[in-house]
């Protein structure tokens, strides 16, 4: 056996749910499929119940013990009849469940010890007629189920492990990874897990992929794949250039190496404050970080909110002459800005470059404007006016204080900055951090792909 | 009498050669002349000796004492009997001089209180068919003689004041300014000094004159001004993009309120190394300087090597990852290439860019590099792999020391460096050089157009 099959024979060990596991959660299934109709039929409605997702399909990796339940109404139901009968039937069905949002509510629930999603849709004809993204998912289900095979199914089970493993699984806004539905069209795809690596290994995006042959659209995505129940869809459109190259450089070292870790890497070791000080001295940077209570938002809404407010704090940073080494963004209870900076104060002055001199009336404004005004200059530097002007702010705790309400931020961050609810640290202050992000800092000073 | 004609009037009061400096002049010219005559005699020579520049054509500006006489012999001669020839007979007009080298050599020295070159040339038919640059003057001379009235040259001397007084005039590398002869060109194409401040205070550079539409070659200067005597040469070439803009600030600024003082600005008072230190503190700014003694060279030669060696100091810190805000170069008996910088420290570490993931073995090869080095990383930016690596310098005096040979220097600059014999003072330390530069430094910390 070859030192890949190995591995992989190992992994499956450690991911293929066991015979008793199947059957228990079949069993289980069965028994919720059958609550529904018979909540289904209490209201008397005429509604199919249907059993979805990795654990309908057998892809899921041992362990999880999820179940997703859709329930497909007659689509001439009203959305409010449909939400109304939707969740009234969930509830029933999972007494002790609770109401959440994705387009429309659903109810989420345990039942004999397992997850449940128990999930309201229209029963249309085909996946191009949807009227919610829920909509779709039966679709999808019936899709692969006619596809894959157990073998198949099984090479699902391994891709998945290998995507957690490097952290490039889930098309949460947070990860910006692959979908399970993503991974299934892969391996369907390619032919098996092998075959993913190995095409994955070479890729040169945009990678393109158009399963039924049909895409009506065009996507600027670095991977594409055309959903195979809905040609005006890119099932890859939420994951990003990184995540693509994570998969492509680990796929390429799994090859060249098979090891069994990849699956399986340790949690990382929380830096404390006295690590994260002494980083900064052998690195020879500034730090700031800005921190408030995170918004209570999904992380869907969390993540991008942060991200943006990362960029715009970073821009707005080099906007104002500071040069960054690197940022990220964390949230638990708190959420924080961090941006590493190459210095940590400004000249006193900075360059304000005017017109050239042969342009008129601009010209001469820019010079009327600063000849009497306290600045070295008006000069010239080749055929412009130049000046030299007191700078506004001359460190970056100074603008994280004074100027952050002005760049660009995430709607509920910028409420909390007007707000004035938040903390700027800095440098060796910022150490205190590793107490809530101790394991988000050890991945950032010590960053691996 | 408008403000502007007052001005003028009264300018012209202390640059217009009184009555007897003009007769003195026109004398002792004449027995020059003579002089030369009878030496070609004694040589036994046919040759024409013409009195040429600005005092052969009453442009002269009042205190000017250069007296200028060219000998055109025969273009039969060959350049080695031109040579001797012309210097046998300028050492015997003048047997106190000295021999000189422009592009062949010539004998400078005084002839009754007046600085004379007395310079050999060949007797061509025209401006075109010139053997070296000297052979053009004659024909520059008898162009503008022609065309020169009295009102006219009296405009030529204001145009040249003004010019010196805002630091534009002259046609030596270091000052890339407006020549005599341009500066006659320029009035009789506008036709007065008022018509010359009228017109570049509207320019739009690149500005183009050919006053005898003839130009045979295309230029890529801010100002062109075809030769007269020579379709082929702009007479402006060396005329900075910069000289230009000052031309059209101090035009501009003159008209609208006109100024003695324009025309005879005080000295500037020198620095001493506590304004120096002063002036850093308050811009909050780092000073780097390099110093060593000037090599031997005419200014010609001097200031483009200083100019080269300044840019590539620069663009050497700037590519070690420095922020310059702004630079000069000085010569006297030391010669300084001055920076001064955003920051004095960078971080110890700095970030080194890797291939994108998808590019092969270039990816591979960068990753396998820095795997296992002592670096941060590799990890993903996007789609490729970044390290951030340790820095080889991390201050601008370390750079200085150790990497300075490494930039584009001038030739002589080059040998300096590379010998070692060079100065690095930064910060506070090169208040020191005031006592050298102290005018420079003035300029430099209270630069106007």
């Amino acid at each position: 056996m070859s030192e890949f099959e190995d591995v992989v024979a190992r992994v499956r060990e450690r991911v293929d749910p066991t015979p008793s596991e199947r059957a228990e959660l079949r069993e289980a299934a069965g028994r919720l499929v059958a609550r529904a109709e018979d909540a289904l039929a209490d209201h008397g409605v005429e509604a199919d119940v249907m059993q979805v997702g990795s654990t309908a399909r057998g892809t899921w990796v041992r362990g999880d013990r999820d179940i997703d339940v859709f329930v497909r109404f007659d689509p001439t139901l009203s959305r409010e009849e449909l939400e109304d009968l939707g969740l009234a039937v969930g509830n029933q069905v999972l007494p002790d469940g609770h109401e959440e949002y994705a387009e429309h509510p659903y109810v989420k629930g345990s039942f004999e010890g397992y997850e449940v999603d128990l999930v309201p849709c229209y029963r249309v004809e085909a996946a191009t007629e949807i009227q919610s993204a829920v909509d779709r998912t039966p679709f999808h289900n019936v899709y692969l189920r006619e596809r894959l095979t157990d073998d198949l199914a099984a090479d699902v089970r391994l891709l998945k492990q290998f995507l957690k493993g490097i952290g490039a699984y889930g098309s949460d806004l947070r990860t910006q990874g692959f979908s399970g539905y993503l991974t299934e069209l892969l391996v369907l795809e390619y032919g098996g897990f092998r075959e993913v690596l190995e095409a994955a290994r070479d890729w040169h995006p945009p990678v393109e992929h158009d399963p039924e042959a049909h895409a009506a659209a065009t996507f600027d995505d670095p991977l594409v794949v055309i959903d195979p129940t809905d040609p005006e869809r890119n099932v890859a459109a939420v994951v990003s250039r990184e995540q693509v190259a994570r998969l492509q450089h680990y796929a390429r070292a799994f090859l060249d190496d098979p090891r069994e870790d990849v699956f399986f890497p340790d949690a990382r070791l929380a830096l404390d404050p006295a690590d994260v000080r002494s980083h900064l001295e052998r690195r020879g940077t500034n730090a700031l970080a800005v921190r408030f209570d995170a918004p209570d938002l999904v992380e869907d809404q969390l993540y991008p909110q942060l991200r943006r407010s990362r960029k715009g704090l970073v821009r707005g940073l080099e906007h104002a002459g500071f040069e960054v080494v690197r940022s990220a963004a964390w949230a638990d209870d708190s959420a924080v800005l961090f941006v590493e900076l190459a210095t940590a104060t400004l000249p006193a002055i900075e360059r304000h470059e005017g017109p050239p001199v042969h342009v008129g009336e601009h010209a001469t404004g820019f010079f009327e404007k600063y000849e009497d005004a306290d600045v070295y200059g008006p000069f010239l530097d080749g055929h412009r006016y130049v000046v030299e002007r007191e700078r506004d702010v001359r460190t970056a705790a100074g603008f994280a204080t004074e100027r952050l309400g002005e760049v660009a931020l995430g709607t509920h961050v910028a409420s909390i900055v007007e707000a004035g609810d938040y903390e700027v640290l800095v440098d060796a202050d910022v150490a205190v951090l590793a107490e809530e992000f101790g394991r988000e800092l050890a991945a950032y000073f010590d960053p691996i792909p």
